[in-house]
C-alpha cells in the first residue's frame, strides 16, 4: 500500500522535476491534531501518530519523529521503504540537513505551502544552499483518491457563565495590546486562538473542540472566516452582538491581500502558513512574534478555574469507577485494553456536560505501557491479567473544562524493577508538583525538579514533563511547557500545566503519573515572591506498588494528603462498592 | 574626595563636550580582578569591590553592581554623589538604557576604549539612538595623579610535570581547531588564556598568577606580547624551545595592523578591547566567538587533576588547623576577622608550593556574613565571640593547583533561624553535589537542583551557585557556570566547578557551604550517559548547627561519608590537638 503511494508520488515528482517532496503533520492552521482530511503524512508513510515529518526523494523515504514515538514508528514502518530518523538523537540529520545533503544546489524541493508554517519555511530557506523551495505542490491531493471529507460539524458559543469574559471584552483587551505594540492588523490562524477570542467551539477535529476558521483583527474590524454552514442563528447572534463580522473561509487570502499598504500586520510565524502570508501586500510591514491571543488564553481567569475544578471532580468520579471496574474485572480475563477505552468513555459520558474525549485514550497493559503514546486497537491490544502494571492516560472535554490525567495501577504481582520504577516516578512527580518557585522561573528550569530524583538513580524519560492544558480547548496548549529543551517562558499565576514524569522499559513495562495543576501565588517575603501549584486532578494515586522505604517523610506526607483530599472530594459522589474502593485506595501509608 | 574627583572629571568632560563618561571595571584584557593601576572605577566612585560600572553625567553619578554587592555598595557609596543602580532588579535601568535616556541624540558618550570589550561596545552601539560613542578618552589617567605603577613582577614557566602537556602540544591542538574553523589568525587577550596556552605564570595581579600579555597565533607563528623585563632567561628558553616568539607588549596593535588582508581573524569579543580590534586591517574578516583556548583550558587533564587533588589536601590541612585555632581562640576574645585572614595565609604558606591567596579572604562573623563578598579590614571588622556563626571563604594558589572553599562554623549558641538556614543550605549543597546528570546538561539547568530544597521553604540566595575554577589560574574561570541566568554550556567531563549555595539575612547572619568538584563520567545504561561530581575539597562540614530531623536519610549518609573521607585523607597530616579536633569534627551523626 505504502509502496504504491510512493510510486505514484514519485511519478508526480518526476513529471514536475521535483527532487524531494516534504509532507508535514499539519493543516493550514498548523494544528497538532488533525482532521482525517489532513492526515497526509500518515497516508504517505503509514506512521499514524500525531507528530512526524516525511520526506520522499527519488530513492529514499524518511520519517522523522521524536522520542515519544520511536517504538511505535519502528513498529508501523516495518515492511515499508521508510526509514526512521530519530529526532533529537545526536548525529541524526534534521529534515533541513537531510534536504541540503540529498538535493543538489539548484535542485527542487516541493511541498504544500498551506501545511507549512511561515517559520518552518524560513528555517528551511535559511539552511539551504541553492536548493529551490516550491510551496504550491499538493501532490497528496492528487494521489489520495478516497480522501476523507472535510468536517462539517456545527459550531456553538461558549457562554460567559463559563468563560468569565465576553468576546467583546477579549477583543478590547487584544486591541489594547495591539495598540501598545503598534499593530494595525493581526491575522490569527491557530484554531484554539480563534476559538478563545470569539468564545466559539465546534467539532471539526476529534477531541479538539474547534472549527476550521481564521480571525483577522484590525483597529475597527473583527472578522471570522469559516464555513458559514457551521454557524447556527444563535452563534451568528453571539458573534454579531460582540461586533464580529463573518466571512467565508476561503476568502481569508483575498481579504488579507486587501489590507492597507504601509500598515503593520502581526502574526505568529509558528501557526500561520507561508501560503497565507504570501497573500499579504508586499508593502505591508510584517511583525512576527509569539501569539498575543495565546498569551491571553494561557492565563485562566477565576471563572474558568472554578469550572475547571468542577470538571476535574467529575472526571475523577468517572475514573474511580473505572479503576474499580478494571480491578474487579481483570481476574475474569475479559478486560481488554479496548474495553477499558470504551468503558472510560462510557463513564465519562455519564458526567454532566461531557462532550468527547480530549485525546485518544492510552490504555496500556504491561509492555504496551513502555510506548508513551501507545493506543490500543481491535487489531493490536492486550488482555489485562492480574499481574504487573496498567497505565491509563485519558481525558475529557466538558462544557466546563478539559481534563487530562495519567494513573498507573497495580493489577497483581510486580517485579522489583516495576516497584522501583513506580516509586521513582512518584518521587519525581512529587518533587516538581510540591515545589515552590520564584516568579519568573521558566518551565525549562522547573523540569530539573522532576529529573533530579530519577537521574540520581541513573534513570530518565525521553519526553517532556509538562504541557499547558486548554479550557474546553486543546489538551496541549502553549506557550509554556516544562521540558529539558530550553524555553524562557516563565510560568505565571493562572497558567494550567501538567506534571507527568514516567519511566519506560521496552518490552517490559511503563509507568507515568500525571496531574494537572494551576499556578498560584505563594509566599512573598524578603527572599522574593514565590509561586506554587494547586492540583486540579482528583484521583487516588496507587500506593500498592510503592517501595515505601525509598520515600522521604515529606513524600509520604504529600501522598497521604493528596489521597485524603481525593477521598474528601469524591466520597459524596460515589456509593456502594465504588465508595468502598475509594476508601481502600485512599488509605494512608507509613513506613 | 569623590566630590573632588567628580569635579575634575566633569571639567574634562565639559572641555571636550562629553555628556556622559563611562568607567568600567576592566583592564585592556577585560580581567575580572584588577591590578591597582586599573582600578579606575573604584577611584572615581569609591566602591571598591570587583564588579561594577560607573557613569558620570553633568548632573548625575550612577554606580551599577549586582546582588552580591548591594549591601557593600550601599555602605561604601554613603555620603558620595553616587546613586546605586541594582543590576538585575526589575525596573532598574541598565547602563545602556540609562545612557540612551539621559544623553540626547547627537550627544557624546566618552570612555577609554582599551578598557571596553568589543562586545560591550557593540551592545552599547546597537542600543543607542544617535548618541555618539567616543572610545579614545582616558580622562581617569588625566585626573589620577598618584596612580599606582603598573606591576613589574617576574614571569615563570609552569612545567610539564604540572601541566601534563607542553606549550607545543597546546599550540598544535589550538591550530588544529583553528584549521577546522577556517581561522588564519587568533588574537588572545584574556590573561588566563595566554597563561594556559604558553604555560606561563606571573604576579601582575594579586591572587591572579598571570602577567599582562597578549598572544597572536597564526598558522606558522606564535607570538607573545609582554614587558620583556618580566622574562628570565629560563622563561625565554621555555618559550623559544616551544616555538613562541616574544614581542614588546605595546607592539600588539602594530603587529595586528599588519596581518594579511583577506585573512580571517578570530577573537573572543568578551575579552578583546574595542581599541585593539580597531587596529586590525579593515579588509580582514573578523570571526567572533567564545574563546577556543578557554574551551581547551576548561577541560582539565589527568595530570592537572592529580595535582589539584593534592593541592586540596594541603589546603584542607591548613584549614583544619585554622578552624581549630579559631575555635580555641574565640572564647579569649582576641580573634578578630583580620586575625583569621592573617592566620589563614600563614597556615597556607606553611604548605608546600604555596604562592599566594587565590582571592581576598572573606572572614565574616555574624551579621558581616550576610554580605556574600564582605572582606574585613583593620578599619571595619568584628571580634569573634562564642555565639552565632562564622563564615570563611578563602583559597590559595599553589604550584599544583588553585583552591577555593567556604565553610560556616558554629562558635556558640545559635538562633532557630540560624540553625534552619544552615540546615537548608546544606540540603541545597547536597542536592546538587550528589547529583547525577545527563551528558549535555547545562549549568543553568543544574542550578535548579540547588534551589529546589530552598525554594520549597520560601528562601533563596541572590548569587550564582557555581563557577569554574582555574589551575594555578583564576579562581573564576569560564565558560561554564551554574546559575539562574540562562546559559547553554554543558558541563563536561574534566571541568572543575564550585557548588556554593548560601542564605543571607541582612543585619543578622549568613551561611554558605562551598566545595569544588570535577565533573566525572558516571553510569551509562539504556536511559543514557550520566555524569557526576568528584569532590576535590577536603575539609569537614560542621554538623553542630544542623537540625538533624530536617535531613533526609540520603543527606545524612552523604554528610557522614564526606566527613569520614576528610578524616581518612587528613589524619596522617595532622597531629596532637589538631588531630583531636579533626576526629571531633568528622564524627558521624544520626537522627
Amino acid at each position: 500500500m505504502i509502496r504504491e503511494r510512493l510510486k505514484q508520488l514519485r511519478e508526480k515528482m518526476a513529471l514536475r522535476g521535483i527532487d524531494a517532496y516534504l509532507v508535514t503533520s499539519s493543516d493550514p492552521h498548523q494544528s497538532e491534531y488533525l482532521a482525517d482530511y489532513y492526515k497526509a503524512r500518515a497516508f504517505v508513510s503509514g506512521f499514524t501518530d500525531s507528530q512526524g515529518t516525511a520526506v520522499v526523494t527519488r530513492d529514499e523515504a524518511i520519517l522523522w519523529t521524536d522520542g515519544r514515538y520511536f517504538i511505535q514508528a519502528d513498529f508501523e514502518l516495518q515492511g515499508t521503504e521508510f526509514k526512521l530518523f530519530r529526532q533529537g538523537v545526536p548525529g541524526v540529520l534534521t529534515v533541513a540537513e537531510f534536504l541540503k545533503d540529498r538535493v543538489r544546489p539548484g535542485g527542487k524541493i516541493g511541498f504544500d505551502g498551506n501545511c507549512v508554517s511561515y517559520q518552518l519555511y524560513r528555517d528551511l530557506l535559511e539552511k539551504m544552499d541553492d536548493q529551490i523551495l516550491i510551496g504550491s505542490l499538493d501532490f497528496i491531493k492528487e494521489i489520495w483518491k478516497d480522501r476523507p471529507a472535510l468536517p462539517h460539524g456545527e459550531a456553538f458559543a461558549h457562554q460567559p457563565e463559563y468563560t468569565g469574559s465576553t468576546v467583546a471584552d477579549r477583543i478590547r483587551e487584544l486591541r489594547k495590546r495591539m495598540g501598545q505594540q503598534g499593530i494595525d492588523n493581526y491575522i490569527i490562524s491557530a484554531l484554539d486562538d480563534v476559538a478563545y477570542l470569539y468564545c466559539l467551539r465546534g467539532r471539526d477535529i476529534p477531541c479538539n473542540p474547534v472549527i476550521f476558521a481564521y480571525a483577522l483583527i484590525s483597529r475597527d474590524q473583527a472578522l471570522l472566516f469559516c464555513d458559514m454552514a457551521k454557524l447556527t442563528d444563535e452563534v451568528k447572534e453571539h458573534l454579531a452582538s460582540n461586533g464580529v463580522e463573518i466571512r467565508p473561509y476561503d476568502e481569508v487570502g483575498d481579504i488579507l491581500s486587501q489590507i492597507p499598504g504601509k500598515s503593520t500586520l502581526f502574526f505568529d510565524p509558528a501557526s500561520v502558513s507561508i501560503a497565507l502570508i504570501d497573500r499579504a501586500p508586499s508593502n505591508v510591514q510584517l511583525i512576527k512574534d509569539r501569539s498575543i491571543v495565546g498569551a491571553m488564553k494561557a492565563i485562566k481567569n477565576e471563572t474558568e478555574l472554578r469550572h475547571q475544578r468542577n470538571a476535574y471532580l467529575k472526571d475523577g468520579t468517572a475514573l474511580v469507577r473505572l479503576f474499580h471496574w478494571i480491578e474487579t474485572g481483570t481476574p475474569t480475563g475479559v478486560v481488554t485494553e479496548v474495553a477499558v477505552v470504551d468503558k472510560a468513555l462510557k463513564l465519562r459520558s455519564e458526567q454532566e456536560h461531557f462532550i468527547e474525549n480530549s485525546f485518544e485514550t492510552i490504555a496500556a497493559y504491561g509492555a504496551n505501557a513502555s510506548m508513551p503514546h501507545y493506543a490500543p486497537s481491535q487489531n493490536r491490544q492486550a488482555v489485562l491479567k492480574p499481574k504487573g502494571l496498567f497505565l491509563l492516560d485519558s481525558g475529557g472535554q466538558y462544557l466546563d473544562g478539559t481534563t487530562d490525567i495519567t494513573r498507573t495501577i497495580q493489577l497483581g504481582e510486580l517485579t522489583d524493577t516495576e516497584k522501583l520504577h513506580y516509586t521513582l516516578t512518584l518521587k519525581s512527580h512529587i518533587s516538581l508538583i510540591s515545589a515552590k518557585f520564584k516568579v519568573g522561573t521558566s518551565g525549562h528550569y522547573l523540569d530539573a525538579f522532576s529529573r533530579l530524583p530519577l537521574w540520581r538513580e541513573g534513570v530518565d524519560y525521553n519526553h517532556g514533563t509538562g504541557h499547558g492544558v486548554g479550557y474546553l480547548l486543546f489538551v496541549h496548549e502553549g506557550p509554556h511547557r516544562i521540558a529539558v529543551q530550553p524555553n524562557a517562558i516563565p510560568l505565571e499565576e493562572g497558567m494550567v500545566v501538567s506534571v507527568e514524569p514516567g519511566l519506560y522499559v521496552p518490552d517490559s513495562h511503563g509507568v507515568r503519573i500525571e496531574n494537572i495543576c494551576v499556578v498560584k501565588k505563594d509566599i512573598t517575603n524578603e527572599f522574593g515572591s514565590f509561586l506554587s501549584f494547586e492540583i486540579l486532578s482528583v484521583c487516588p494515586i496507587d500506593t500498592r506498588p510503592l517501595l515505601v522505604d525509598r520515600l522521604d517523610d515529606h513524600e509520604i506526607q504529600w501522598l497521604n494528603e493528596y489521597n485524603q483530599s481525593c477521598y474528601d472530594k469524591l466520597a459524596d459522589r460515589l456509593s456502594g462498592a465504588d465508595l468502598k474502593y475509594l476508601e481502600q485506595a485512599t488509605k494512608s501509608i507509613s513506613r
